[in-house]
């Protein structure tokens, strides 16, 4: 495991955290840019909690300057087996994953958790907007695909105060967009992403176990298997 | 004051409320359109609390079908007069408030309020999204803007499950972005807009009375004058 220290003077950015293996990645990446990383976690009423304690771990790991944990009752909308008791679908194979939205899709999350980055690049002057999205694993989500990044990134410039002032606009990055979950692992273990603190799970048992079987499970250990790296997770 | 009852079996709205006027009459306007509509508050931080008592009152005044209230703390995030210790600008003229972004800005307010409303829309099917923005009286805020909202609606869209299934989009609606501050009260009043209930101070006093000098005072008191109606407001 690579030691990463706190860096407080580059080109400041914002890094979405969730604590899982995709936003993990990312952060090592923005740190190995040399960027001063502010990370930004949703308490949204997500089943899988353990993932903020994971964040956590992570964000202290590769060393952010700050990271922060907003409350956002997601509950309140439904719609959603991460957020509500609608059952977590396990043991799905790829054309399954491949085909449809599934029931794991938070309405509007991407786009909620991006409005609310902004917030903050525009309080820090941040031009870099750090978020782990991934058009080939990306599990039938809509918010993860390019086409809503870009529209995204012109929509929120204009909301804020680049869309009338003199100043630079606010990046979205994508740094694991095109890359396979494999390709992924790799990438963060070369930059000493300690994979072990992170957690993806969408359905763990009390003790903060992952199941295995859900779709997101299902996924990371595909990708370790397809990165030939060791996977650390310990399953209930 | 038009009595009006609770529709509950028009096409669903959700319509921004924050119980001020103009959102109080845009909510007026969805429910003449024959809308049910499902109205979204937020307790983001905001020093004019008072403004949260009056979004009930408003919605129930005008036969709204639900209302709820988020919790989002914009004051985590800083960088305005309306979420922090910043004095708020009092006795500014006309021609300061049409030029620079105020102090009072919210950074991405209006991105983050529309992402929450976008994810109720979709669980409920509403595609129709009202928002109270205005681009004659706008104080300056680069997210009350006609191709902000455009943008918006492109990335929005792209964001939820109509960006991949065949449903119909959102519509985000602005009916009165046009319309000068007394024309904005003529129609409500028209429409049974009781706008003694409203509240749009942004500094009151303890008692919730209006300070009469802060910028949505001021273009407040002049709306009332140019549309010929008594104004309501009680001033501290």
């Amino acid at each position: 495991m690579a030691t990463t220290r706190t860096q407080s003077d580059g080109d400041p950015a914002v890094v979405l955290l969730s604590g899982g293996l995709d936003s993990a990645t990312v952060l090592a990446i923005a740190r190995a840019a040399g960027h001063t990383c502010h990370c930004l976690t949703f308490d949204y009423g997500q089943r899988h909690r353990f993932e903020l304690a994971a964040a956590e771990r992570v964000a202290a790991q590769l060393g952010a300057a700050s990271q922060r944990v907003l409350t956002i009752d997601l509950r309140a909308q439904g719609g959603s087996a991460l957020t509500s008791d609608i059952a977590v679908p396990k043991g799905r194979d790829a054309d399954a994953m491949e085909h449809g939205i599934p029931i794991t899709y938070v309405p509007a999350r991407n786009l909620i958790f991006l409005s609310m980055a902004m917030a903050w690049c525009e309080v820090l002057s941040a031009q870099h907007l750090y978020i782990g999205v991934n058009a080939v694993d990306f599990s039938g989500y809509p918010d993860c695909r390019p086409d809503f990044i870009e529209a995204f990134e012109t929509a929120a410039n204009l909301a804020t105060r680049a869309g009338v002032e003199d100043i630079a606009p606010v990046h979205i990055e994508t740094p694991i967009m095109e890359l396979s979950k494999g390709d992924i692992i790799r990438r963060g273990v070369e930059l000493g992403v300690d994979y072990a603190l992170t957690h993806s799970c969408y359905d763990p048992n009390a003790h903060g176990r992952a199941c295995g079987g859900c779709d997101s499970c299902i996924l990371r250990k595909r990708g370790f298997e397809d990165a030939g790296v060791a996977d650390p997770t310990v399953y209930a």
